[in-house]
């Protein structure tokens, strides 16, 4: 894909978030410098790299771009250096808002290239959802935890699917593709902000006394 | 594979069971709606999706037969109106008897691919293990438990061996493809009922003491 | 690859330890003989397999050489014979030894198929080390455990990174492949050894207190 400047803003932006993500769990977990850049690379590219290979794509996104692994590179080097301020001062904020960002991008490529590889519809949601949410599932995994993305009840991959959603039936009745592009990654990101300001929460499925 | 509509019916009570032990796995660790989904369409669809990664063979079974996926999503969607009574009235002998049937029907169609993908017997073989147990050791590592198969010393794995063993053998000596198959599904189902009527265990290994 | 007989005995040796980490592991969490045998085959091949599934390289190499599954099953089948006797006896320094034999070859040959790829050289060096640790990695998570090659904080990938710099840099300056390999092997190899004999660790990342 040829991204528009925009568009390669948030991609930064979320894989920065992403890989972080990865990065201070690890270090929760008091791993070794090559345990936290596994990590935080697998946070970071692991979405992607499962679409890709479901669909069987190659090469993969941080194949081709690899400046992406240098960037990750580069955190986990310089992590001595910024960890404890981002804790005690940007903290949440910057995090919840970059992770919202890399949600939306994520899911909309995910769905686009699943699209472009004439994937049914309810494929490419589904698609959307994977490459948005399986960084994240697999760095549970490898953190020998249960994946928060299916049990801290936030919704997440909701808003995933919501903006992917949008983005295909935008795509659908014809609207120009950076449009439905951009309002679907809006979808998600802004849902899933609202859901973050709000302190929405998703019931245990099914409600517990059901 | 064009089935038989005898075999497809197998097919579709051995997903629903292999959906169903991820969904009530899933509720018990108390995951939300996307978790549920997640668990379940993995214990469904990760045998034959690894051994079709594995022989590199597309589309994957659950794009090919998207109604598999929409019959998952109205599992998941309706659960609350089903899985109580499940529980208290059907409970484990109708599960045991669907799960039994997927392990016999996964196991040698993973079996088939595979010789059909000119594959040698041995690894014909573990593609029909792998096909019928690597759902259920996903959803384990998913919800962060040491997976059943492995642990749990009742014959599973076996018995699809087992089958996979019946059907190839039969197979090589000539017999006609249905009936090489059913043989194979009915040695792998039925030696399950058996385990599971009798409540054979196989012994940790090697066994303590030795 | 045609191995030299050298380097043969070398990836059987490796191939051993490397199942016989996994086997050990399995017996710990008294799986059965199922168990112990997957847990065995995925340390043992589960690097390679990775490595092959990210470069779309088929056939695997346990299935263009079978011999080392029959190893596999051999080695589980005759546990009971020989496990007591190698706790007790050979123990610790015979299977460090191996295994630091193993991650040599197994980084080496992952860094040569990836640079017969086409793949850069960044990408080269990290196909090296999955094929080196992921082995480990996917045994830890079969067993619910944290990443030992993450979280043990003695050097092993490391080590695989550093061998696969010798030859990659040796190999670009022109030496022939058998030395250059050679050399990146015993690097990765040697640095292992000296690393165990030294009880050298790696902190945390970022060191407590930073």
């Amino acid at each position: 894909m040829n991204l528009h400047p925009f568009l390669i803003a948030i991609e930064v932006g979320g894989t920065i978030a992403f890989a972080m993500s990865g990065l201070i769990e690890a270090t929760r977990k008091r791993m070794d410098i090559v345990g936290v850049f596994s990590v935080a690379f697998v946070s970071a590219f692991g979405g992607g790299t499962v679409r890709d290979i479901l669909l069987d794509r190659r090469p993969f996104f941080w194949i081709q771009n690899q400046e992406y692994l240098w960037l990750v590179l580069a955190m986990v080097l310089t992590t001595p250096l910024w960890l404890k301020t981002l804790r005690h001062k940007l903290g949440g904020h910057v995090m919840e808002f970059a992770d919202a960002c890399g949600l939306g991008l994520f899911a909309i490529s995910g769905a686009t290239i699943a699209l472009a590889a004439d994937m049914p519809v309810l494929v490419a949601m589904m698609m959307g959802v994977v490459t948005a949410i399986f960084g994240g599932v697999s760095r549970d995994v490898l953190c020998n935890e249960v994946p928060k993305v299916y049990s801290d009840h936030r919704p997440y991959a909701m808003c995933a699917l919501f903006g992917c959603g949008v983005f295909i039936v935008l795509d659908a009745i014809g609207l120009p593709l950076p449009i439905s592009t951009l309002s679907g990654i809006a979808a998600a990101t802004g849902t899933r902000l609202i859901a973050v300001a709000l302190d929405i929460r998703l019931p245990a499925w099914p409600k517990p006394g059901e």
